[in-house]
Parts: C-alpha cells; sequence; structure tokens
C-alpha cells in the first residue's frame, strides 16, 4: 500500500491544491515567491511538517523550485527551441558553424566532460548502425552547456573503420564538428530519423545536469544517414525537460 | 532546506541504489518483481518505514510501479511508436480512414468524453490560428484509449466560422475524421507544425490518464496549415509519457 488513496484529501494536498491554483491563475506566476513554511502554518493552522509536505507536492509536480537558503519559487519555463530540420540543415555545418548556432540564436553552447574511447558496438547501437555483433564503434561523450547551465548529455557511436585516422577521434573535432569530417570522407549526413521518449532521470543525470525535482528528461536518440542510407552516426542525447521545447515540421 | 544534501546518503537511498543496479543490470528486468518491504527488513536489518522509502524512490524514479495489494515491479517499457510524417500522411484520412491507424498498428485508437463547445479564441489559440483577440473558436476535447488504457487528451482549437454547420461541430465528424471534413471544404492540411514540451502532470491530468507516480507527459501542440498556409486547427495534446516514443524524419 504505497500509495493508498482517501475518500478525503489529507491537509497537505488540500493546501497543495490552493497553491496550485494560485498559480494556474496567474495570481502568482513566474519567478514569484510562494509563501514559506512559517507563512503556510499561520495562514492554514498547521504543523510545519504538514506546510513542507504541501511544498513538497508542489516541488515533486515541477511546478516548484527550491532554493537553498531563499525559499520556494513558481518555476519559470523559458525554454530553448530546438528545430529539427533548420539545426541539422546541411547549410549550417558546411560553412563550418556548429550545428548548434541554430538554437540558440547565436549564443554558442560549450563542451565539457568530452570522452573518446573504442569499443565493441552495444546490441542497440549495432541494429542502429546496422553493424556486426563484434564490430569496433567510436564513442564521444560530451556535456553542452549554455552559459553556466548544463542542457544536455550527447554520447555519439560512428564505426570505428569509417572515421579512424581523423580528427573525429580527437576531443576538438574541428570547425563545423563531427558532420563536416563525415562530409570530408565523402559521407556526409542527408537524411535524419529522431526518436524521442520522455522519462525521469537517473541519480548520475539528475547530477550532471544539475536537475531540479519533479524535472523529467527527454531522450532523444538520433541516427544520421548518408544519401545511400548507410547510418554513420548514431546520438544519444539527454536533455534537461525544463530547457527545451522541439520542433518538427513536416507536409502532409 | 527542503532538499538538504549529506556526506553520507541516508541508509533508503543505498537500498535504492542497490535495487536500481540491479535493475539496470537486466538482474531484476521488465516485470520482474521487487523485493518487497518485509524481504528488505531482513536483508537489510532496516525498519519498514526504511524499506517503503527506498521503494518509493524507485516509484518516484519512475523505474518502478507499485500494484495495489500485490507489490512493487520493474516498470516495463514497450511504448507505441507515433511517426510524424507517416501518421498524418494524406492517403489515410483522405480515403476516410482514421489517422490514428498509422500508429497503432491497425489497432483502433477509441475515443471517450467528447465534448464540443464554441468560445472566444484564448490568447495562444489566437496567435496559434492567427486570430484576431474576440474571434470565435470551436473546441473538441477528447480522450483516446488503446485497448482499456488512456493514451491520450486532445483539445483541437478550429476558426469558428470556417467549420460552422459541419460536421466538426458535432461529436462524430465522420469517416477519416476533423481533417477529412475540412478537405472538403478546400481546406485539407498540407504542412504541420509539432512543439514537444515535457514536464509532470496536473493532477486532473494524472486521474484522466491513469498515470502511475513518476511518469511525466510529453505535451504536443500541433499547428495543420493548408497549402496556402492558413492555419485550420491547433491540437494540444497530453500524452502519457510511458506509453509513446514519438519519431521524426527529416532531411539534412
Amino acid at each position: 500500500m504505497l500509495t493508498p488513496e482517501n475518500d478525503s484529501p489529507p491537509v497537505y494536498r488540500e493546501i497543495a491544491d490552493t497553491l496550485r491554483i494560485a498559480i494556474a491563475s496567474g495570481e502568482l506566476s513566474d519567478g514569484d515567491r510562494i509563501p514559506g513554511e512559517n507563512e503556510l502554518m499561520k495562514r492554514h493552522g498547521v504543523a510545519r511538517a504538514t506546510a513542507r509536505q504541501a511544498l513538497s507536492v508542489l516541488i515533486n509536480e515541477g511546478i516548484a523550485v527550491a532554493v537553498r537558503g531563499s525559499g520556494v519559487y513558481v518555476r519559470g519555463f523559458s525554454p530553448l527551441v530546438r528545430h529539427g530540420r533548420r539545426r541539422l540543415s546541411k547549410e549550417l555545418w558546411s560553412t563550418g558553424r556548429a550545428i548548434w548556432g541554430a538554437d540558440t540564436a547565436e549564443r554558442p553552447f560549450a563542451t565539457d566532460s568530452v570522452t573518446v574511447s573504442e569499443m565493441r558496438a552495444p546490441a542497440h547501437v549495432a541494429r542502429a548502425l546496422d553493424l556486426d555483433e563484434g564490430d569496433r564503434v567510436l564513442r564521444r561523450r560530451r556535456r553542452y552547456r549554455l552559459d553556466d547551465r548544463p542542457m544536455q548529455l550527447a554520447t555519439s557511436y560512428l564505426p570505428a573503420e569509417l572515421v579512424a585516422g581523423t580528427s573525429v577521434t580527437r576531443p576538438d573535432t574541428g570547425p563545423g564538428g563531427i558532420y563536416a569530417r563525415l562530409a570530408e570522407l565523402g559521407q556526409a549526413p542527408a537524411h535524419f530519423t529522431e526518436e524521442i521518449r520522455v522519462r525521469m532521470p537517473s541519480p548520475d543525470e539528475r547530477t550532471k545536469l544539475s536537475l531540479s525535482p519533479g524535472t523529467p528528461v527527454m531522450h532523444v536518440m538520433r541516427v544520421a544517414l548518408t544519401k545511400e542510407h548507410r547510418a554513420v552516426e548514431l546520438n544519444e542525447m539527454t536533455l534537461d525537460g525544463s530547457a527545451y521545447v522541439l520542433q518538427y515540421d513536416f507536409d502532409a
């Protein structure tokens, strides 16, 4: 009985409902301070533990954020819009600009924690890249930040024999990044497929992305294909769900 | 201090970590029963409250699901793949088949809780449909189920003058749905744009979609445009995040 349901909701839920309505109605708006424990205790005549539980409900729903030593605030949502097609258009990487430029209104992403290694392809990678079991892949892991905020973890896998001896195997892949290097090898990405799912973060992802409680992540798996439909890269991305809106255009 | 951090993690977190590792390694896999409170108490020499807290961590992370009166299980993930372009291709709705057929391997979605009303366009709807403030829209709300599982809440808005007197204003829109009716009016959708964000559900959404704790939702805003780029529908969808993978294809 981990989630018992009673007929009348407990007091902390009623207080949380009141605050939620104040937020939904705009009475409390983005970034506003929510009444703290002391004020809720006074206002509703409840114990500190009850007031704290009420605030925890809103925090776990992701509509409020606790700021250490300051209080609890209405979470603002002013995300980065990431446009599938525009962001990966050939004009960008073929002129040596990082593809990230398209999203961020020209503010560049910073990359950190880059690690590059070679390994046997894990089963899902072999499947995505149409490799045989035992084939080797180059794995590039990195984190993207915008200003000082971590936004995304990304792990790319490329067939090892394809990129051997190129700067794709080095931490800094040079102007235009991986896709510009693939183009130089005659393997320019021409088609992309992206699969998106959503879930709660693992403790490791929560730490690396500095996520507040109640923040889900988007998990994006992108495969880049050449115009001959050879799969040349799988990129597994974990995006801070409070930081992104993904946008896609397509025709009927 | 709602989220205090200590140097050494509390015991319930250590137990949760052990279980999480067992799940990540495949020792416990999809649908397996996780050791219950009694077994965790014995195994780790802890009180019932501690064992319960450890299980709650996994439930709130969405990697375990509590089944009332039975126990706690590893959550399986066998989602529906929703393919942007294929799903909305003209061949489907122009032949009178519901567009949902494309996703569900021919298993039809059932619709319930359909409500239709006319109203002044809310600000974000007026913006999406390029209407003036005060213009009227038809609003269609409904829920989609697959078998007995609720999967999605959807609210469509269409310019009221465009669809007045057609079966778009009736609960049952007829074969091919809204898009087939728009085509008969010479306003067939030709382009779509979708914006996706993720968040935790509201209590109302949690109830209507029967979501377990730790389940985020995807919020999809789709605008349908004619070939002259007139916006003819905004569809705001809330998807059970444990039920869907969204897929998009595009070219460089």
